[in-house]
């Protein structure tokens, strides 16, 4: 497999990750580093070979021999360093979402902006390159339980962010069950058509001053006219919660969670089992390996990527009628019809 | 323990299996059987030692010795034995409903003839006595899942019913899902302030000619803030399929299908596990067991029966505002004041 | 099904048991029980609707509408019952052992006489008729593991029998690995031929003073080249540990132990299953009942029963070697060939 | 944590895995290869930027700043390298075993030569780092299941080796059960005092032909009193069959076999879960990586290694009992004083 020559822009704690999965894969070719605060990890970043390091991306995108860049910075900044990749060329792996505001239009002019270079992106949409979701999607794919009729996903966070925190990166909707909106569609294998959300404050009241809520539960229509079922909660003491299950004309698939160890303790009180994987980067440390292995190797082959913009637009649609149907009690319609760009 | 003599009122298919449990339980003693259509079973109840048999339920209500009627006639026909029985002073265990139109009123008149005359009456609902749910019931009651903020119930059919059998005994939602909204008040020991329900007829469409559906999602909000999802299908090709999960704020308890065996088959492909008990007499033949032993130990004992009047009027208006939220493509409220009798 | 007229022989604990499951079955009509002890139970058996009762069992048997009689007595008596039932022309259902002293002799003995007097004898194996080991010896048979290389047998009580009751029903391999024995050879669908046994006292000491173990490992070699390890001890905190597995040239096949439900409580500290049940009549409760049933039912149909005398012998002779395995430190050769009486 | 300067000894198939594990830790500076063939993987070891690659691997032991080696040559290599290094003051990390003959007296001669040059050397028995089973060993060790009493291993190989490797690496008990031998002792705390071993070729008769078998059963007996069964195949058509129980006086630890995912598949027919991992390298991928990471933090902090050449002492006598047993039909005793060096 030929070798792509990659850049990263944003080396924190998510980028530096992502870096060191990088220096394990043989298929990629690690050329530059940029950051703003680039003094943090230089001495790092060149213990490991990388001998290229900036502060500002624009650097970064004007070394001619980096065939592709990663993207991990803040929501904030998503929009214009892709634009600017995009005019340098460069293809692109960009963490969700491509923009604060979650306006489509933002979402469209990167895309045209992508197709106009003649570059392609993709999107860090890593639960859908989870070894137990994506082992689902694919028996989805080859009809392995019909035609599916119900989708069921329980996300719940192992504990309540920061109030900082959340207006950074934002609320419950935008940054958490947005990922599921992402894998309700991508299991149900069609678009959503309508979304029921209601929401509460039953872990921290005091996120109603930052107008968020802790817990949640949705209900989605889709073209297919199957439905799925979603549920949130910020603070489950026992760990990640993280499933999937897909039930349709020809059978059921789901996913239980993932923990350390099949350890079976009996005691005489009860069987203890290992609890579920704390956080997510136990829980997706596979998926976050997986996601550069594909893009990588998608580039080479010319294949379809996991997830692309067009994704982070249809699961927008969804977060963004959730937050009406909230405020409204209604049904809330979503428009299935993919943009061309 | 004290023997309770009892008759039963309808011995149908229903019946019988409760006939049959009845005779293996040394707390009961069956004194005389009333069904319209007697003749059919007389034989086989006079060899089991029953040797009272009617062909009109009045005539059992008058046997003196007989302290409490259990009723397992067709719907149509609960209202006016339950209140012949009342006045005979005898308690009784019913099946749900009280009534085929699901009006409240019936169900307060019933509650109003029983508290009169003084005696007491249980209700049908199987599944709160199922051992996987009664556990969880109790766990939560014990506080040790915190204070429940999720429930969570799949019920899904082994196969679609005719349609005469579906008009006789109602729809998906008086039906089965009546029973998905009691196990969620039950679990979450609260009451429903409001539904959103949305169905479809993804397995049969011919469905729609007697107005009911097949797949049904629905979001239940509760009193204490919380959410139940439930969804429901006519139609799981790998058995009858019955779960429910309860999480809170120092945990989750769930209870996964029950199936035959243990048995493990490891081959070359995959690793095969014995499929879920097919129908709901064999998932759950405890359950029916076990209401009986219930309502009769709580007889003589003078504590509460694992389900009354008040669950039926209390499910009845959750079923009532699920309709309404179909039609409306609303969440619509539900009064959670329980009434007074 | 044609009814089967039946009497039963030994109503203490056990037998009491039997009789109440014969009761629920509508295959079998209980004529008459005779038990040294017959005032004991006289009440409750008249109660049952069963007439006859008898102190001396001599009058049962000489009771002639009786096809088939149960043994339920203490084994000293096993032998001499069995005799005289046959004499009777009665077909038997009999406990294991045949005899107290094990030997071959006494077992050959009742054979001949069943032989002779034209009637039919079946052994209360019962582990042959549970769910999960009936369900692996079907698919043994049918050949969906291959040839079977390797049987795995955990056999844990749950706790020590008092002395005094061990003296009574033998010591650990005759009353306990007797039934790993049998389960070793129905699984392997081949006869012994040698056995290596290493026992001691763990949990015990003071078992040495009655001749017995606590702790026991062994190794059966069988005719078809295959082997069977098995291990034992008296106490288990965590319930009664029954497990057996089967490894062939096309696969394996396992039953773990069974639980009160499917229940899974997730805490902050494990995840908690219920544990194992706790003693053999909750874990065999259904087997027991299956015993019966497939007594009657391969009486009446002529098919053979899940276990004969010759099951017991084959098991004796494998104990019989077990012991003086432990005494030499050897392996102890076993005559894999069945007698033809 | 301090960076640890190493080299590599052997960089065949199994050298260039464990190269690769290296890679990624950056607790370990692998300054140095050699291989009698580097030939084959110089380019690729300089392109991973490990510039210094010779073919004979007394030159790496004169390189200086190397303070560590890893030894993954071929067997019998291992002693004559082992010698060589400690004489060089390196510390050591070699696969087990230490010589081909298996003789007590060549280990003793390298656990000499360690001691006399003052360093320390870790054996490579990779299965005590297996997430599971180090979980079960410190739950043992913190006295979680009370005094070990049952020991039960289950390794079985996907597929049978051919008769060449098998000549070159050992046969079943030196090459494969070895590994048994010492999880047996490491979980139950105490050393071996007799073995009794009975074998097989069920799989390849033609086996008996290179003095090899494919199918064994063994009982270990050890100091505290307790018991191990030991079975093993060479053939097990769901994948590498690898569990290990530990049964107490105060509960039981056991650990099932890894799968790929979590996903469960009901179908109309069963419930259908991945298989086993299918092959040592998949399934002790993490052990490998963590042997490593262990031997160069233990070095650093000076805590004691997970296995040394004292655990390859006390596995190969007990091989060697088994192979005796095998041979006599009898129990052999093994001499549980461990050497003292």
């Amino acid at each position: 497999m030929k070798n792509v020559k990659v850049g990263v822009i944003g080396a924190g704690r998510a980028g530096m990750m992502h870096i060191e999965n990088m220096l394990t894969l043989n298929t990629i070719e690690l050329v530059a580093v940029a950051d703003v605060l680039i003094e943090n990890v230089q001495e790092k970043l060149h213990e490991a070979g990388i001998e290229q390091t900036f502060k500002d991306y624009h650097e970064l995108l004007a070394v001619p021999q980096i065939e592709a860049v990663f993207i991990f910075t803040s929501t904030d900044t998503h929009e214009a360093i892709c634009l600017a990749a995009a005019q340098a060329k460069k293809h692109i792996f960009c963490e969700k979402p491509l923009s604060m505001t979650g306006q489509e239009a933002d979402s469209l002019t990167v895309m045209q902006s992508v197709k106009e270079n003649g570059v392609r992106m993709a999107i860090g949409f890593n639960r859908r390159l989870d070894h137990q979701f994506r082992t689902i999607w694919e028996k989805v794919e080859k009809g392995e339980v019909g035609e599916p009729q119900i989708v069921k996903i329980t996300s719940r966070d192992p504990d309540l962010l920061s109030h900082a925190l959340i207006q950074r990166i934002g609320g419950l909707i935008f940054d958490f069950t947005m990922h599921d909106f992402d894998m309700a569609r991508y299991m149900m294998h069609s678009n959503v058509t309508e979304v029921f959300a209601n929401g509460a404050t039953l872990i921290d009241p005091t996120l109603s001053e930052i107008n968020d809520i802790d817990t949640l539960a949705l209900v989605l229509k889709f073209e297919n006219g199957g439905f799925a079922l979603i549920d949130n909660s910020r603070r489950a003491v026992y760990g990640y919660d993280q499933r999937v299950e897909v039930f349709g004309s020809k059978g059921m698939l789901k996913a239980e969670n993932v923990s350390n160890s099949t350890v079976e303790h009996y005691t005489s009180k009860a069987t203890l089992l290992d609890k579920p994987l704390p956080i997510f980067n136990d829980r997706y440390q596979q998926a976050y390996r997986q996601e550069i292995i594909d893009f990588v190797s998608n580039l080479v082959t010319g294949q379809p990527f996991a997830a692309t913009p067009l994704d982070v637009v249809m699961a927008q649609r969804v977060a963004m009628a959730a937050i009406a149907s909230i405020q409204t009690g209604k049904a809330v319609p979503v428009d299935p019809k993919e943009p061309i760009v």
